[in-house]
């Protein structure tokens, strides 16, 4: 593998990815590239623009774009039809985002005629592998450099060492060492690391940054609506909404309501179990009204087949094959599901846990007729469910005959 | 089939199954045993033999058993080691006893030398699939008889004229039509029908029965600590327990605060679709607690394997194959993983939610120094992450190369 | 249900058939269309048109249609993407022409304003099973008449008095019973009962009929190639063929070599175990070609999750639910990734054996250049291998060490 | 890592072997230990013990076992009851057995004192990673090295400076290069490599080891019987033999018949595609024979769900996963699932291939009197099915109608 010539970087503008800015230039003498993503993380992203040009990057070269409708629209909301959890409870907010930051690496790199691309995760962590399968699934010829995994800035000191015989600005907050790292998009807002590193020992309050605590949120329920078209949500309470809004509009609602946080233990695909506190209040407030709006517009068959899939889309995703054929192959096994996921959902909202209460749709399969405990008017035969069972039983008894003998 | 002389009853003491054992005994003109279990639905259970002998059941065919034990060791708890859950949601409470009642008719069958067995379940839900199956799968030769399928007392006045004509007595509460209808073992209570089959319309405060409302549910939140030794709950707050006994002190923490509470639509294995209200206390602490202690002890391999066997493991369940060869396959590698599901789960407990905090076990997987983001010892060489990426990229990146031809 | 006014009967002209719609005429007193398709079962079909007119079918109430270029586009094609067999072995070549036949034959309903359909398949096997649930996912409205559930004709003797007794024409060599029972078209003849019912004793040759015995097989091998394009066969010998020509075409060379054959004991739907046998010279190739196509043009993931779906796949197809949503999510997944599947099989075939030889492709994956044990030039750095190797191991390293404990 | 000090190598005793063992002595410095193990390849073992001595290696530090008794009962055995095969074709004659060898390295490892294992196993294929993988999952401190990973002998010119720089004796038939790669055991023969890289190109006659062509096979089918305990082959034509003797036989049987070529294009699990011929004349012949037990003494359920669990299995067992709690799972679910298939199926070998044309057993569960086209005394009443198709097919009309709104 030849050097790199020019390379586009993933850059937040914080003190990290600035440092990876300056070492690029340096180790490798080439020309960076910057992108700079709003996925709605909640920081301003001028800033941004301003730290890379003092670093010495051309402005034709600094790219800052706001993708958060593209997040949410081709991203999130595929993910959410599949009603995707990892592990039973991690709504894989990290890993979906990842795959849109290498897609727009790699066209950014095709546009500036750029040979390599750069991110600033570690060697440690699923992001790496994310960024990097999702950036050579879209192009075969890229390179990827990952400076965790290659420096020898192995320590703090080490870091700020450099950072000051470089130049690089230094905030005042960020000379100690952060108690815990943070992942934050508009889907949710991770915490891991140091104080949270023994998983026997509860999660401080101060780690919670985007829902208030059960506690702390209003002493009377939250009653919302949640319309879905195609198994999207497009509306709330009956207004309707970009995809983008939407999300954001559920995590003030999921967040003002203590909604949506988890304290989890998860298996790295990359070998080690780490522990993580996430905060995904408009994910977890979407994956209930999903669950609610598809169990009365989705056929039995369809929502088992989806059941039994999702654990593997939901593995696929965290380990960053987003962009493979056995994921695309489960999406459009999943998208074909939804064409009648249409309807809406009730929902409230309580310090803390989010339940469906109602749910009514124009392409209800729910039968009054057929389920009621009153006269049916032969909607439903009773005597066909004797068949229905000696049939089924056939095979159990020549079974047990069998055993018998 | 000929006619059934001697058919052992699934006998609660209430007003339909006494109008059942009456029917049988003038339909069929055969004798009957009535099987009166507490499974832990809380109620009295003398008065049901009184009522057996005075609709003229000899002694010695009438058999009250306290099988709660045996339902949570044999039943509830190896269902909770795979963490079932149907359609995303639903804890299984009433599935997972229908086998077990199944079971005893069967078995005092042959000791009564009975060659029929009968159940109050109607011809339109599940349970009597589930009954019947099960009944089958143990004795291929019994005779299961549905009389909900078979007789004409088709309306709620035709069954109060048969059981004034027969003498059964009926309570004054059960003249009018209940707003709904349950049923309750130790590890749930259901409500369905009636005031319930709109799904649109959020149930009634009153249909609630085992959980407190989380508006009323304590202020403060409380701590609890659950112990598992292979799998299966062993202890709670250090306090070592039998099996009911520890599912029962669970469903006071979680009726205590407002916990286990869900309103579904579920599909029906008879294939219609209908909604159902759960209260499963202290079950839906124990899935909470038996996912955060596997979170530690399970590997990722077996973990990921188990979630994706479980929608099948819970369908088997759901649909009456409890005594099926796919549904003890399935058991038998779910039971594989456990051998080191040790150690204790610390969850909070605060109006409506349980979650988990804490965890830990001498059988743990996780290692600090694995996944510290300090200096780790020469425990993980980063520089393997970058071969193992390249290795799982490369598949990717012949189709990406291939793709572009 | 009221009695049919109208029914469209799928009617052969054979002597089985033409006793239905004469009973259907009089049980039911209602008028009766025929529907008789040519499937590629090898017989003419205007005779067909003539008894049904000498039962007082009239004109406009006889369809004879060829379908078999649909039939293998729509259908046959489909499913051999999926490179479907049912319990590891059996093609489904009855299985997946019931869906046509009923779709047609609720179309010709709809068309002529019958109110019922009815077929001829008995009360235990499976094709009732899949021509009902056929009719029903299309129209939720449809009679659907089993005759040989309903009525009195049990033994052949009755059978042959009711044709006497109607003036239904019988074929001499229909006297006496058939040593076993047929179903042909273009993809597979299956026998069965009769003497074939005794799995321990080995099918007399005569029961083949569409294959040459192995050992009378040309002494010479045969090669052929088959090319495909996105996932369906295109041509043999580099000539192009529509799908029917093609398996009609396939099915000579395999016949001719003795190829497709299968004896095989199957689990019913309906429960009991049956044994068929079955030829399906042209599938066999078809199957071995697509496999052999697809090892080169299809990634590694898409590849596995198609074998980890095609199971319940097959198992849709042979219990009768073509028409049911899981299916046709399944067939999304599958028909997603058949786009590249494209290029050309060589196959030998000798004596029942056919076996792919050589492949080639425009889309191929296949890379001597990272697979060669000569130089590669630096496609592949066997050191990624090792890093590959050492993230793969760290969890089975942990649980190693965890259980050493 | 420090340096090894004493390495357990697995030793052909072969010139590549031969050479890392010298290159182990002279790069490291250390102590080497032979292993040499009999699993059926052929080749005779005391020259491997003459070559180790003359190479320096004490006699205490030499094992030479036979491991065939221990490779057929423990690892092919328990794999054939789940009728493993990957990618719809591949007997996994190569992946089972490294397990074996790598188990018996880590084994001697503990007994003789040694911190590593060698293997010589190349950095672009599987079976570095099975031997690897084992090794780690057995023994997680043990150091693994892969002098083909390692050292500079990059091509044939060096690796015979190389021996003859070290007196390492070289056969003059491997001065020039073989045609192609071979590894062979009781199970199987493997050829890929060099003239078999071109995969549209026909194996040429010679790379054929094991079997016969079939061309030159009897005229005349031969039929053999098969018998079955527990899911495992345990006589042949009614004579009891070992698990070894009953492999080797039917590798007679099936090599003199030519059955059991196959010549696949594969997925890597290090990412690319290669192309390999197989030779598994005595496995062909066990898996057709027990996919025949199966079919009459295995449950619906069960043979479903194995044919589900497997192309998972195949594929743990190809990528290395023997020794995961994952493959564990699936074999307990599978043994489970083997308790009553038992019984002896018969089988015609023909010119390559082996079909079963009878099964019998004292487990069956194939019920003449249920499948009879005849009069079945009230075994199965047909009208049952009629149920058994309504209340499946209610889900369906539900969806059409409502997909007709």
């Amino acid at each position: 593998m030849s050097a790199p010539k020019k390379v586009v970087l993933a850059y937040s503008g914080g003190l990290d990815t600035s440092i990876i800015l300056k070492w690029l230039q340096t180790e490798y003498g080439c020309e960076v590239v910057t992108f700079t993503a709003d996925l709605g993380q909640g920081e301003e992203l001028e800033p941004a623009r301003k730290k890379a040009e003092l670093l010495g990057i051309k402005p034709e070269n600094i790219f800052i774009e706001d993708v958060r409708e593209e997040f949410v629209r081709d991203f999130v909301f595929p993910m959410f039809r599949a009603n995707a959890v990892y592990e039973g409870l991690y709504l894989l907010g990290t890993s979906i985002a990842r795959p849109l930051i290498s897609k727009r690496l790699v066209e950014i790199a095709a546009e500036t005629g750029a040979d390599a691309v750069a991110h600033g995760a570690t060697g440690k962590g699923n992001d790496q592998v994310r960024f990097e399968l999702s950036a050579y699934a879209l192009n075969p010829d890229i390179q990827v450099i990952a400076p965790w995994r290659e420096w020898d800035l192995t320590s703090r000191t080490r870091l700020l060492e450099f950072a000051e015989a470089n130049q690089i600005p230094i905030a005042k907050d960020k000379r100690g060492e952060a108690p815990f790292s943070v992942d934050a998009n508009l889907l949710h807002t991770s915490s891991e690391g140091k104080v949270l590193e023994d998983p026997a020992v509860e999660a401080p309050d101060y780690v919670y940054q985007r829902t208030v605590h059960p506690e702390d949120a209003p002493d009377t329920p939250e009653y919302i609506e949640v319309t879905f078209a195609k198994g999207d949500a497009v509306a709330i309470n009956g207004e309707e909404m970009s995809p983008a809004t939407i999300l954001t509009k559920l995590n003030e609602l999921g967040g003002k309501h203590g909604c949506g946080r988890l304290d989890l233990v998860e298996g790295r695909y990359v070998g080690m179990k780490s522990r993580g506190v996430y905060e995904t209040p408009g994910g977890t407030l979407l994956l209930e009204a999903h669950r609610g709006i598809e169990s009365i517009t989705l056929d039995r068959g369809a929502a088992h087949l989806k059941d039994e899939l999702m654990p593997r889309y939901a593995e696929l995703i965290y380990n960053g094959y987003w962009y493979s054929p056995e994921r695309e192959m489960l999406q459009a096994a999943i998208d074909h599901s939804q064409e009648h996921v249409n309807g809406t959902v009730r929902m409230k909202l309580y310090k803390g846990s989010a339940q469906t209460v109602g749910r009514w749709s124009e392409d209800s399969l729910y039968s009054e007729q057929h389920v009621t405990f009153e006269e049916d008017a032969g909607a439903y035969d009773q005597k066909d469910a004797a068949g229905f069972i000696k049939i089924n039983a056939l095979r159990l008894k020549l079974l047990a005959a069998r055993n018998r003998r």
